[in-house]
């Protein structure tokens, strides 16, 4: 199979830049995927980061939701010990019924303290935040499967009413309004992995859930499929690589030259020169790609990720790239394309989607035997 | 003054109708209600009836956004129990940044048991939802205060971490989002009221909330405006009608039989013969209409509503019997309609709506020195 193509969105929008801006660009952002063909959205949930600033991405979904004809959202992820898990599972099971099935539901513990805080979560261990995940998906399945329940949890609540049988068409009208995903299934799960001996590729294997990893490097990518395959293998089911989503920088256009300047000059560079190389530096993230290819993660800057690193050119090149990078990792389902804020002029980055989904995706194949393959 | 004109959006869906239906069926009516210039429109929430089918108020308000310029949203009313209170401030304040304003909200203790069983409250008695309110409240505030607290709550923990002031540029790009309402103010707070000596309106009153009357007959309309006003006086504030909204059945035609037919024969009818008609006899809600009328509540049918109860007709007929009311009661300053299901055939449903605003509305005016009564 070809690989396919999605978005990322988290959405890197520069300080400064309004809600409604912000909004408007998610919104604008998944039109365009969809008639470009896109396969999936994927949108962050942040109630603390300036650069990454939608607290509810159910909201642009929404707004999306009549827009859009084939592409399916995600929240990635919906941050489980921040909510109650009955709110949040109506408001999933709601949301997917709207989208009639093009819904998939990404979770998460939550990756910073203040907004961990701001929740009342005030010594956020890992080991407490993932009790409250699997608490809260728990409760979201009991909720989901609507059958009669009461549960008294260690942090949350949460019931389900036994109902009486509707018997005259008056019982009928107080029946219970039916919020459970579209059709009755549960949605898709999935987690996100970066670093290299991800806990969070490990819970994707046992539970089956979809492996989406923010790329950090080719170790790192291979240890996240062996981490996940072998899990997944254990647990008894068959791993495959179409369901592993991978995210990345890239950027095409008609020429090398042009894809390069124009990252290195627009909104991509802006925000890595300002934002994620300084805390990729800090928090040692840069690490793997300094690994990748021998350097000193001290001396990585711009230029070195937009040349070694990103997936930067014209579709020749970027097919190129990416055959090389299957080869050596063998090979993804979904490329998770990276936004950027490209609000004020998104001509060159709405070019850059459609070049990627139809002139390089269907190019770029995973290996023959790899869609099925152990670990 | 004249009298405002708003929607209620309950939303009174035909069981059956799907998610998406519901959906789309707000958001057009928003986009209507917006065109023909009326000032607001409330969307409920409930997570557990068939009826009143939309559980996340929220959604629409967004989808609606980008697509509306000057109505103005509010839930009503959020469920405060029912979801964790930063979660929810963070969500108001970024919807309203997104609606630049246009926005106000609704809060509410949940009146189905069965809703808030799911949320975790087993035998929720009214004083203990009145304690979560106040929680939710105190806590919401203080998020949207941006000021360093942690508080430790008989229900929820939540806080706002203190930040580092930002001295390098890097600093910058660390700073926390803000997700405060719109201009860093709070939103308006509105609550609702139904029964006679309605608790709600005198805690409107005292924390000088915007108060809104189900319509439930003229006694407890006036009561509602009493109790409000003295609270109101009381607590230092100077009471104003036009603050007041209050919800009531209303259709409008060119002709007062073509009105009369509509509502008989179409999907208002089908929902008080349906479901609002027994439920109101089961629990007392007719009470009040058949008071001011001298009948038995139980002799109150589809007819007896129309004729003596709703307001419908032609412009002129809805002129009069609204200023008939207004003289009765004082006036209120925004008439929010009850809106129903005209999902199959909005035309008669849309030209209604805006016959009210266009015709009616502006001919119907709070009497003289009412504006700002005391009770």
């Amino acid at each position: 199979m070809t690989m396919q193509t999605g978005l990322i969105f988290h959405p890197y929008m520069k300080p400064g830049r309004t809600a409604k801006q912000t909004f408007e660009w998610g919104v604008q952002s998944s039109i365009a995927c969809d008639k470009a063909g896109f396969g999936t959205m994927m949108i962050s949930e942040h109630a603390s980061q300036i650069w990454e600033n939608i607290p509810n991405p159910e909201l642009i979904m929404a707004a999306a939701a009549l827009h859009t004809e084939n592409i399916m959202f995600a929240p990635m992820a919906h941050i489980l010990p921040h909510q109650h898990p009955t709110k949040l599972a109506v408001m999933v099971g709601w949301l997917s019924q709207i989208l009639e099935g093009r819904y998939f539901l990404g979770i998460g513990a939550g990756a910073y303290p203040q907004a961990s805080y701001m929740h009342g979560i005030k010594d956020a261990e890992p080991q407490m935040l993932g009790d409250m995940v699997r608490e809260s998906l728990y409760i979201m399945e009991k909720v989901w499967a609507r059958e009669p329940f009461y549960f008294e949890g260690k942090y949350w609540d949460a019931g389900f009413p036994e109902e009486a049988e509707a018997v005259t068409e008056e019982d009928e009208q107080h029946k219970l309004a039916d919020f459970s995903p579209w059709n009755g299934a549960f949605p898709e799960i999935a987690v996100t992995g970066f670093s290299t001996n991800s806990p969070s590729m490990r819970l994707a294997g046992e539970k089956n859930f979809k492996p989406v990893s923010i790329y950090s490097g080719l170790d790192a990518l291979k240890r996240h499929w062996e981490i996940y395959s072998e899990a997944n293998t254990k647990a008894g089911f068959t791993p495959d690589r179409s369901r592993h989503a991978v995210s990345h920088t890239i950027f095409c256009a008609d020429t090398d030259a042009e894809a390069k300047r124009e990252v290195m000059e627009g909104p991509i560079g802006y925000c890595f020169n300002r934002y994620l190389i300084p805390i990729w530096k800090r928090f040692g993230m840069m690490d793997g790609f300094a690994k990748d290819h021998g350097i000193d993660p001290n001396d990585a800057d711009l230029e070195f990720l937009v040349d070694k690193v990103f997936i930067v050119g014209s579709p020749d090149t970027v097919v190129d790239k990416l055959n090389v990078l299957f080869e050596q990792c063998g090979g993804w389902g979904t490329l998770q394309i990276e936004s950027h804020d490209y609000y004020d002029d998104p001509t060159p980055w709405f070019h850059s989607l459609e070049l990627v989904a139809k002139e390089v995706a269907p190019r770029v194949k995973l290996p023959e035997g790899k869609t099925a393959e152990l670990a």
